[in-house]
């Protein structure tokens, strides 16, 4: 039997250890008040309030008023907050009903300790820990179910640091169904949002902002290849293994959180689509207008209101550069091109069992064309990597 | 004064507390012999073999043999060697003196719970923990000194798992000094490595592959601006606090391993030159070739011997769509646009004091012209742009 003496040695021990690891230590670092300029090794915020004197932000401080949803803490979105955390951000609000596994440990941020707690819980006291400043809310619920969705939207339209709708939803969601739950509450609720995706080969991702009623939302111009018969979810599970790398969702969480910051501190162009092929480093980038005939009718009446407004409001916006060379191209994307016939893709589809082309793709004579965004060297999508991508999705 | 019960319910529940967390209760994950393409939720490695299946990557159990050196572990080291320990690699060896800050916590990696240990060792216990299969050896010294220089050679040329020399080596530094060292030590060894760097500003940074003899070397097209009278260290330290953000880092580093990946595991092209613009989402491309007149004699020496080989072995290296149009352009590299004479360029850099021009950019007849790479869309580099660059090394 071990003494009292003993005992108390060994308490003091453990608890040096865990003071010296983490966690439920509590946060290492206190709470700072005002974000401050002062070069000194022990100020975390040093190197972005920098940002100010190399003359690429205004006001930086001004991110601690803003919050963030992030729907979907996997490969991308736990990457994404991680990033936002350590920006500074005001608030963050992670939706996600998924468990941390062992199989996650080919990409950034779960730790192998992680495994089994639930993927919002383990995100939010590892983002707490790095930075005890930001605001984490943590929602462990489906999004697309009836009630969850009305939870969802009622988050989203109150869960900011003033309880009115969150500066940003970001999408880092890995299936359609999600995506779509995503865009009707964004279209609904006139909620800007980014949406984000890895294609199922680990090779090529994107991320696309969605302003409703001004660009291309996600039920304009909706996958080519969707899921039928089965559950996505058994489908993912049991059937493919998709293939991930921490190299392809750590950069495109970076364009994501990259363009998140150029949009709320207001420097730089927002990109409307980059994409990424990672076997070739190509990035192509589009600009989407929204499809007046698109099956939601909340972006129907976003389009309508925003046809109304004068044409200078939209020209502040990001969309300066955006417009489509023919206006008969009411998509502006470029899905058919005269050199590569569609009738010839579908031989190109390597379909999986339960995977279905969604519909033809129809072929018009307005001659699509992408437009070409500003300083951005814009580049067309041939219809094979579109298909792949959105195949992924 | 607690009873023996009570002491030894808390040394119970400290213990596990600890276990919950990380670190000194030993890896949560058991070592693993062989990887397994088995999709279960405990196979870490599910979602890289995945790649095979998918076509992507031939032999992916082959990254198991392999070795990478990361020189640098700051904002783009960690996150490389991070990706790269939960990508499985064989062994790896990291490189930096800095101690870890909470000045550090804006990019991703360490925790605010690291701070004043040394880099490469906080690093190692993380990354021994996110996956105990890699071997990792760290050293906590500055490869610029005379001594350390032969040790950072001796372990560069024998540090391979077979005690060979190591397959890449990755430089992540953060100034002129230490890429010098790299460039010398790897043009001696015959050693293929790849620079990266990011901007002062935070909103730009680039990578570079670099195999003596047959791309340019460091030294081949060396910055042209650099610091004079002061210490750099000094400079850096309490003169500019250079603004960096994670995204950037984030993305540099993912290009970075991406590209590492393609090189070792012989998939897709690797990129020579790809530069990141995140203002615009610019990504220029270029070939370097090597400067016949480079300072380094090592440099000259590996031309010498690139030119005595068959040019069909340049040809199955990556170089396939990278020779210059012309040959009289020795550099590969357009600094020169007739458009905007280099006499105004000057006026356009806003240098602070201790840093100059290095040399006046030599103006000559021969028309420089970047070449295009293969699918990548080539652009070229302003040289406003370029300078900025180099500025920042």
């Amino acid at each position: 039997m071990p003494t009292v003496e003993e005992l108390q040695h060994k308490v003091k021990e453990l608890e040096a250890k865990l003071a010296s690891i983490q966690g439920n230590a509590g946060p290492v670092r206190q709470k700072i008040d005002v974000m401050s300029s002062e070069v000194v090794d022990s100020n975390p915020y040093s190197r972005l309030m920098a940002l100010k004197r190399m003359g690429i932000v205004d006001n930086y401080e001004k991110i601690r008023d803003l919050s963030v949803a992030v729907v979907g803490v996997g490969g991308v979105g736990s990457v994404t907050a991680e990033m936002l955390t350590r920006c500074g951000i005001g608030k963050l609000i992670l939706f996600d009903y998924d468990k941390v596994e062992l199989a996650n440990m080919n990409r950034l941020f779960f730790q192998p300790h992680q495994a089994g707690l639930s993927k919002v819980d383990a995100a939010a006291a590892t983002l707490q820990n790095i930075n005890p400043d930001v605001q984490i809310d943590a929602y462990n619920y489906n999004i697309t179910t009836v009630d969850n969705f009305q939870k969802f939207c009622d988050t989203i339209s109150t869960g900011s640091l003033t309880s009115g709708p969150v500066d940003l939803v970001l999408s880092c969601v890995d299936n359609f169904e999600a995506r779509m739950a995503i865009n009707t509450a964004c279209n609904e609720l006139k909620q800007k949002w980014f949406e984000s995706g890895v294609s199922e080969n680990a090779v090529s991702g994107h991320i696309q902002f969605i302003v409703p009623g001004e660009t291309a939302c996600f039920a304009c111009a909706p996958p080519l290849v969707v899921a039928s018969k089965i559950d996505e979810k058994t489908l993912k599970r049991e059937g493919v293994c998709a293939a991930s790398l921490p190299t392809t969702m750590g950069i495109v969480a970076g364009f994501l959180v990259q363009n998140t910051l150029k949009h709320l501190l207001g420097f730089g162009n927002v990109t409307h689509y980059l994409g990424y092929s990672a076997l070739t480093d190509f990035f192509p980038t589009m600009s989407l207008k929204p499809n007046p005939h698109c099956d939601d009718p909340y972006c129907r009446t976003r389009q309508t209101e925003a046809r109304a407004r004068p044409l200078v409001e939209v020209a502040t916006e990001v969309l300066e550069d955006t417009k489509p060379l023919h206006d008969e191209n009411e998509w502006g994307i470029s899905l058919v091109d005269e050199n590569s016939p569609v009738e010839e893709t579908p031989t190109n589809l390597n379909l999986a069992e339960g995977i279905q082309v969604a519909y033809n793709i129809p072929v018009d004579n307005s001659t699509p064309e992408s437009s070409t965004g500003g300083a951005v060297a814009a580049s067309e999508l041939s219809l094979e990597e579109l298909m792949a991508q959105m195949k992924s999705m």
